[in-house]
This record gives C-alpha cells, structure tokens and sequence, in this order.
C-alpha cells in the first residue's frame, strides 16, 4: 500500500482500517532503512500513528505541520512524497535526518534543535492572519521539548494573542533520556487521570461518537463546559495561560486522533493543545524496551537490536569514566547533562553517584546557570554538552560563568562536524565564542588519554571556568587507567620533528591525525615538514609557536571548526606582525553552512582531505619559490 | 536614622513604625542620588519595603538574598553598609548600579541580565543541602523576568527536586515596558481575586494578627489546606509545577510582608513562591505616572522629573523614527522588541502600527524564532535589541535564522561599551558572533544618516539576514529626512586622504570621531595618515582595503568591540599575507570584563583614548624607523 502514497492525498483516500496497515508498512519501511543506515529510530516509530492522522485530517502543506526538534519526521517524509528516496536517509546528498526545506513543500523548516516550534507556529500565524489567509498551523512539540524554557517563552505570548494554532504535545515521557521536571510529573498525573479530566476524557470520547448530531453536541458541550470552567475550576496549567486543552488521548489509535483533530480544527477560537501519548519505540520491542540507546544509533540487526559493527571507546565514555574515577575520590565533582546523559557517557556516573548527578531536561540554559551556583558555593560542576547545544547557552556562560570567573567545566562533546546528523547538529561554532570570553581556559585534547588528562587537570583548576573541546568518535587506542594527574596541562606538543622543515603543522584535536597524513605525504614529495597540536587554544601558546616559527618559512592551522573566529585567526592576530605572512591558509570549514554525510566525504567536498591539502601546499610554495617572492601570492582560503 | 544603619543587624532592632520611617529616607535617598547619577530609578522605588521587610526577617548574608537582574538593588545596597558609598553609584571606581560579589558579601551574584535568579537559587539550594548546612534562600524576580523562558527551566526543576527555596514574586506589572503575555494575565487575575483565592488571602491574614498561637494556627491551616486542596482542586499554575503558592499581598506593607515571610520560612518543606505586589515608582509621582521613562534614566531635576541636559537624538530614536517611515509605505514592515520598546526607540512604531509592533516580554529567543517564521512568509521583521541581550539568542540566530538565510533584519542597539551600566551591559561580544555565522550581513554607521539609510537597505534587501550594529548615545548633527533610498551601501568610505600617508586608520561605527581625532593630532607631529570607515564588516571589504595598504606602510583598526573576534583579526585574516605585517595594532577592548563608568574614563582606564593610541602610533613608527627594520618589533595589543 504504501508504494502507492505519493503525498497526503492518497492518504486521505484509505479507508480507517487501510490507515492501520499502512502504519505497520511505514514503521516496517523506517526499521528497515533506520537499521541500515543509522538515525533517529524511537521518536520516530513513535509517531507513525500520529503522523497519518495529521496527514489524513490535514491539508499539508497548506496547513502548517511544524515538528519541534524534527527527528521525529521519517514517517512524514515517507508519506510526503519521499519514500523512494528515503533509503538515503542521512547519507551524502541524500535524504536529511531532519525537516529540510529545499527536500519538500511539506517541510517547512529546517530544525534540529528543540523548542522552535511554538515560536514558529504563533510566527506562522501572525504572518496568516495579516494576510487574511485561512488554513491551520499545527506544531507538533514533545513533552521533553516543551520544558525548553523557549517554548513557555512561546506560550506564554500566543496565550496573549489568542491566534487559532493548534499544539499537538506529544507526551511520550523522555526527551532523550528519561524526562525530568516538574512538568513532565503534571503531565502524568493527567494522564492517569484526575477526577475532572478523566470524566471529561470520558464524555468527549462519548460525545464524538454519536452518529451525526456527535459533532454539534462535540462543539455545543465544549462552550458549555469553558463557561463553567471559568466559574467553578481554578484552571490547569495551560489553562492559566490562556490556551484551551483536550485530551489526554491514545497516540496510537488513529481513529480517536481523527475524530478529535476533526473537531478541534473546527473550533477556530484561539490556541488549543492537544495531549496525546504515545510510546517511543512503538512497535519494535527493542527499542520500547529502551528507548533512549534507540533515540540516535548507528546500523544495528533488526532480530536483535544489537549495533552492527562494535564501535571503539568514545570520547563521551572516556569522558564519562573519568568523572567516575574522580568522583570516587572527590565528593565536589557534580556531572550536569542537558537531557543528554547517555550521549555524553554519564550512565555510569549517575548509577554511582545518583545525588550528585543532574539532569536538568532539554534546557542548557538553566544547566549553566545552575553551575554558576555550584561553582560558587565551592563544588566541581561539569556541564557535558554537545556543541551545537551549547549555542542555546551562550549568554549564561558569559553572563554568569567567566563574568565572575567562576571554576565551571565545560565538557564540550561533538565540536567539530559531527556527520550525518549535519548541519543543525555540526559543532563549528564554539571556538570562536569561547575564545572571545574574558577568563575562560579553552582546552582540545588530540586522543583519549589527554581528554583524561585535562578533565583531572580542569577538575583541580579552581581560578575560573574551563572548557574541554572534543570530537564525536573515540579513540580506538585507549584503554582506560587512573592518570598521571597532571597538574599543568602542555599547550603545545611536537609530534614530528624534521631537520630545517619548510612547514609547520599546528593541528588541534582531531585533526591532528590529518596532520600527521600530510607531514607523510609532504615527506613523499620530499618536503619536510614539522607537525604539532595545539593543547591550549585560550591561553594560546604564542610564544612557543613564535619560537618555532623562526626558522620555518610556512604554516598552516588544522582546526574543525569555521576559519572565521576560528584558531588559525587567533593565531594570526597574536603572532609577532614579522611572521604573520608565514601563514599559508588555513585548513577549516568555510563560511557556509556544511551539509550531512561521512564525516570523509565532507571533507573531500569541502576540500579539506589531506590529499588536497597536500597538493594546496606544494602549489603555493612552488608558485611562491618561481615568483622569488616578488609578487606574493594571494593566500587561499578553502573556500566553496 | 538611616545614617544609624550599617548592615541589617540595625534594621532589625527597630520597631514596625520605626521601619516604615526607615522606608522613607531611604526612598529620598535614592531619589536623590539618581536624579544626579541617573540609574534605575523606579523598580528601586518599588521595592523599598521589600528589601526592609525581607533584611529584617532573613539573616543576610547567611541567608542568601539574590536579586534577579538586580537593577532593584539600590534599597538593598543603602541597607547592607552602603550609605556612605552610595553617592557614587555608576561612577568609574564608585559603586555598581548592580549587584557586586566584591562590593558585598551581601551580593552574592553579580548580574544584570534577567531571569537568572532561579537557577541561582536552585544552585544554591543544592550546595547548601549536600553540606548539610540550614539556610534560606530567597530569589526575589519580577514577573517580567519570571517571562523570560530561563524561569521556567529552572521553576520545572525547582518542582520536581522540591528543594527549600522560597520565591518572592514581585509583581509590579511591568518588565521594563508595561508587561505582556498571559502569565502576566493570569497574575492579574490572582490579584483581582478568584473567590477562592480571596478567601485563601484573607485567612492567612486574619490567622496571622492572633496573637501568641497566630503561628501555630498558621502552619495548622497551611497544612489542612494543602490536604483539601490535593483533593479538590485543580491547582493553579505553579501549584501545577509543584511549588507552593502564597498571596498575594501588599509590597508596601512591611508589617504584613513581615509576618508572612516569618511564617513561611518557618515551613521547611520544598519550594513555595510568595506573590507581593508592587507598584514601579512607589512615593515618586512622576515615576509612578511614568514608570517606563523612569526605568533606567539619566539625571534629572527631582520636582519636575524632567531630563537635565536635553539629550541630542539617540540612534535609538534615529532607527525608531526611520522604522516608522518605512512602514508606512510598506506595510510588510513589522518592530519586534523584547520588552524594550522605549529603550529601542519603538513608542511611536507601537503607537502607529499597532498590529504591526510586536512586544513578546522579556523573551530575546522567542522574538528571533518568531521573526523567522514572519520573514518565511514573506513579512520583513526588524528585530530591535541590545548587542548584550542579543547573546540570549545566539542559537536562533544561528538555528533558525542564519541557517535557512532568512531576512530577518537585526537592530543591534548599545553596540560597544554603554558606560554606566558596566560589565553587564556592554556590547562588546556582537561583532565575533555574527561575523562567525553564514549568511549574514553585518553593517555598523558612523552616524544617523548612515543607520538611517542602512535601515532603508535591510528592508529592501530579500537575499539573507542583515545586522545593523549601533552605539548607545546619538547624532548631535542628525536631522531627520527621507533618506536617498540607497540599493547598495558603500563597504568603505574615505574621511581624509592625505598625500603619501604613513598610516591608515580604519574605524568602524563610532570610532570613527576618535580616529578623526588622531588624525589631526598625527598631523601636529608631522605623521600623515587617512582616515576610512568601515561600514561593511561582513562582507568585508577586503579588496578596497588591499588596494589602499598597497601604498601604505601601517594601518590600524578602531572598533568599539573586544579585539579577540573583532574586525582587525578578521581583516588580518583575509588581507593578502603580504600585507598583515602592516597592521601595528588594534585599537579595541582587551580581554577582561569592562568595568563602569563614563564612556570617556573607560577608554582612558584601557588606554583608548585619542592621545594615548596617537603616542603608541609616533613611538612604533619611530622604533621600526631607527631599528631600520632589522628586528621588527613585537605588536603591542592594549591589554590591561
């Protein structure tokens, strides 16, 4: 059936009972595809049910279906036209992961991060109803996502403007890991049911059955019972800011979901939530079991769930261990995760140390700013969190971290691009912001045993805030001991020594290895090169790169990250003036934004693989060498 | 007897009259010193009684006291062995117009920007209970702050850990502009009364003024009431999140708020939040007529409560007024401000195209998100904010503004240093942020014709996002009139040109009077330099720079910005290599939070100032000179 579902109109043709089985196709289409090609599996089976009921009563994409985060949107893009190409999912000019507008009329933003939805939808109504147009806009937003302090930001003002938007909370109680907050409890409790809800649960459900005159009396009960309301009950939670709320109902029953999508678009009376529950992982029982190592995975056996090839230690375990071992022996050391604890290896952590481990649901914000406080009380907060989350935070890190030079760690995880997820999700931005921050140390480990190193050394550092910068993917030569417990971390390390190099390499984090390739390469066409990684981007080790420098005619920076704010920049500004036209270019991401795909195949498309780098080098010392240096040349960026 | 008043020990040996005598010189004194410093006048005002009543039942500094913003701070300054000091309030070495770790151990943040106190709070809380230590933690917020999303995050926690915290709610109806949103709705209905709630109010104060058992009464009835309500009552907003609700009751009233802040911080058992209300201004008529205007205001003569100097028009103004221009020919125009509508300028956007401002409160990510769904339909929002605040939404500018290149067009108000305000407030983080992501366009005016036209441009110009950065203060020569209507804004613009120069000078935005200055001054010692503006930071105008330097021996750059990210290491970076040895130094802030103080002072503090950078220039040019270039100098950053 479902290669016959060109877009939302063969949808609505099927029958109640063909809606059922297309359900089991799609969910069958997205494990075949998720288990191949890794993604975002659990929310997204979740929402299967959902989604064809969305589709089935609404016009899209006339009507607005807005996902919040948008992990969630397999079962969309299948239904929308994309499901012969959707066994590219996530792969190099393929299908996105995520909502992407220039794939289908039906996406119609690009997202990634969370709590954008509510925003987007009152935007998307304001702009309707200036322009006196007609249709719905319906987001689509999690319950973990609807702790992100963005989304009472958005509700507390569409509450105000009272514009017809329709919120779809789907409560499947986790954002990532299992959900926290005061909020998410409240949910639950309304799902299991006070006494008024259940009795109006029960007569709505009553109501909409009723053969023909059902819908009438569905609008008549639902005037009548707002007028008492506002009488006899204090209101509930999104009742007191201003927007109506049905439900909760089964987010896997397609017809129920109709028949109350049906009515509510109706009601074209101010802004309406509708609560419905559904099951992460619904529908493969490995992934219901546990749903939060199936929110993004790799390629796994779909009989047993297990991951197809065993991934070496990550950065993240290594990360998370480490605090383990500290903790053990230092009653200070607190881990604070933003809804991330198993993607930043905290699982061990908070099994062993349940109270001194937080976890503060999808708000970065509240997880800085909570440090600070910590931190100032005497204790070893570690914020781990990814960088392109990190984003979400900026003013708290700022504000109330280096403003009062308070000792907060910063576990940076995935800076740098991160692949598939692309390019909501790479982390190319943290260089450039944490290095322009007054008091902040800015540490990027090359391999597992350094990130070790200077989580022990960020651990005992107590003059002010540290941060540690390191990439998704792990070290496969790793194997976890107690450290040296370094109490100065190096700035800068000779990896590759030559005799009168003409180059010099300074590589940070992972780009290191790349370094090493051209130092070989180079060596092959028989020049000689010299290579270093950068420890310490903040202090910057100017005086040990001048003292290199001397002697060397050329350099180059390595760095994932934008050249732009990036550490080839800062470099450069730092450098005695005399030496700064040593620098040939620099070998980091352009100014664009940088799609999904192999983490390999980015970097030959944005031609920053070490062959072309190599080639790049001898080109411009050549040139340079025949020109005998009268007319300099024009310094490459790798631009696209 | 303030002038008795060392600290809150002397508070508390006074009688309940003797307070509100205590309430009254206080308030003079603040009115008194802010009408010669200026400051912000009318939240102080209201929170006089607030700061007694809550020095005389809570033991600060052991009890923690955090004031969210801070802006309301001064009363508690007075009280906490201020006094003496208080008359250099905002000054260069005087006292902070915020709260200040080093002034106090009373101030246990510094802070300024809104919404931070709960996660403070809930920090503290934690600290203090895996200490085992016993103490109150007070977080006193506005309900403009309690807006801002950063609230909510941190009120979902506070519910869910229920640690003992307790909330002051100081409802005064405004944020900084009158209060917007269905939060600040729904406060207002506690206020005017649900029966219920009426009820409630009235039996906790009748049960208070018993004497001897009123206490035991009080924690008896606390305690049947919870039962009942548990039962009953579907409870209100943030009984929904788990925390207590108290009130409201009068902020003016000292003995009332007395007596419940003694009852219920006796209640150790999870959070409770106490609502006071309050009225902006309290005692000064012109500041209770205006609260708004009184906000943050400059000197001004006490009976009239008129401006002492007549200030020349400010670039806000200037942007305001064009705004209002455009729209009315274009009616896809739309003003977005996050609760800063005088403060940006927008009073009489708002009062000519009310369908057409948009004030979403305290909510700088909201506003983003919101203006990139109105630009994806087609509108054209400006968004009006202040560099500082603008680091709240770094992620939506990025996530959902930058990364589908919409048009939505960023007014970047208090670009640079602001002076009085301090470390809190400067903007000095803009440039390295926007010129790091994709897409964007990053303008910066020398003077209001300039940001007048470049505000014509944003709005015609469709192809990505556009930032216009400008200082706080004005154009004494501007007069306001249709601007030329420009389709393309010259990048870079000469002021002087002299015959073979010795030095360039590049300033962007209002560095542009200074490099002026030292020009002529260049000039008296026989240097000849040119002068250029840069009003493109991104695109840089790389070329036209090249083509200048090709014939000039050093150049510097001026930006009212920090120098790390700044518009000098991005030109260093881009310039042909040939020529960054020409850059001798940059003239831009150094790598430390800026103190407060007049704007003049500061650039002396750092060595800014015109006659300091011309000396630096002579001096540099002249030791190159002698050393004959064999050994070139090391480049001096002004770094404090």
């Amino acid at each position: 059936m479902l290669s016959d579902i060109y877009g939302p109109q063969d949808i609505k043709r099927l029958s109640v009972k063909e809606l059922t089985a297309l359900a089991d196709e799609v969910r069958q289409r997205i494990l075949e595809v998720v288990s191949k090609n890794g993604g975002h599996l659990a929310s997204s089976l979740g929402v299967v049910e959902l989604t064809i009921a969305l589709h089935y009563v609404f016009d899209s994409p006339q009507d607005r279906i807005i996902w919040d985060v948008g992990h969630q949107c397999y079962a969309h893009k299948i239904l929308t036209g994309r499901n012969q190409q959707f066994h590219t999912l996530r792969t190099f000019n393929g299908i996105s992961g995520f909502p992407k507008v220039s794939e289908s009329p039906h996406d119609h933003y690009n997202t990634g991060h969370s709590s954008t939805s509510l925003s987007l939808a009152l935007g998307e109504a304001i702009a309707r109803d200036v322009n006196n147009s007609k249709y719905n806009i319906v987001a689509v937003i999690g319950d973990g996502s609807m702790t992100g302090g963005m989304s009472f930001e958005a509700l507390n003002h569409i509450g105000h403007l009272k514009k017809d938007i329709i919120i779809i909370l789907n409560d499947n109680e986790h954002s990532i890991s299992k959900n926290v907050g005061a909020l998410s409890e409240y949910l639950m409790r309304l799902i299991t049911g006070g006494t008024y809800n259940k009795l109006r649960r029960k007569s709505y459900e009553f109501i909409s059955r009723i053969p023909k005159i059902g819908p009438k009396l569905f609008t008549l009960f639902d005037r009548i019972e707002a007028r008492i309301k506002g009488i006899f009950i204090p209101s509930s939670f999104f009742e007191d800011l201003g927007i109506r709320y049905f439900g909760p109902i089964d987010g896997h029953n397609i017809p129920m979901m109709i028949e109350m999508f049906n009515r509510i678009s109706k009601l074209n009376k101010g802004p309406k939530i509708i609560h419905v529950y559904t099951k992460k992982g619904k529908g493969y029982v490995h992934a219901e079991n546990n749903p939060a190592k199936f929110h993004g995975i790799g390629p796994f056996d779909i009989k047993t769930g297990k991951p197809v090839k065993k991934s070496s230690i990550s950065y993240s375990e290594i990360a998370g261990r480490t605090l383990v071992d500290l903790a053990k022996h230092d009653k200070k050391i607190f881990a604070i995760t933003a809804a991330m604890k198993l993607g930043t290896g905290l699982a061990e952590f908070e099994e062993k140390f349940p109270s001194r481990f937080i976890d503060v649901g999808i708000c970065e914000q509240h997880a800085i700013t909570l440090a600070s406080a910590l931190a100032k009380n005497g204790l070893k907060p570690f914020v781990s969190i990814y960088s392109t989350f990190m984003q979400r935070a900026v003013d708290q890190i700022i504000h109330d971290v280096a403003l009062m030079n308070l000792p907060v760690k910063l576990l940076i995880d995935r800076a740098g691009i991160v692949g598939d997820d692309g390019e909501t999700h790479h982390g190319l931005f943290d260089i450039g912001i944490i290095r322009s921050i007054p008091n902040f140390v800015l540490l990027s480990p090359t391999n597992g045993n350094e990130l070790k190193d200077m989580i022990y050394y960020a651990a005992s550092y107590n003059n002010g805030p540290v941060a540690i910068r390191y990439p998704r993917g792990g070290d496969d030569k790793y194997e976890h001991s107690m450290p040296k417990g370094l109490l100065k971390i190096p700035q800068l390390k000779a990896y590759y020594k030559s005799q009168r190099p003409m180059i010099a390499l300074f590589a940070a984090g992972d780009m290191l290895s790349m370094a090493v390739e051209i130092h070989k390469k180079l060596h092959s066409y028989n020049i000689k090169s010299s290579v270093y990684s950068i420890l310490s981007i903040k202090p910057l080790p100017v005086k040990q790169i001048e003292f290199i420098m001397n002697t060397i005619p050329y350099y180059i920076v390595l760095e994932n990250s934008y050249a732009n704010g990036g550490i080839a920049e800062y470099i450069n500004s730092q450098l005695d003036r005399s030496m700064r036209h040593k620098n040939l270019f620099n070998v980091a991401f352009p100014d664009s934004f940088i799609t999904h795909g192999k983490v390999s195949e980015l970097l030959r498309y944005y031609e920053l693989d070490s062959d072309t780098i190599t080639h790049k080098i001898i080109s411009m010392i050549n040139t340079e060498k025949n020109s005998h240096a009268k007319k300099p040349l024009r310094s490459i960026s790798s631009s696209k």
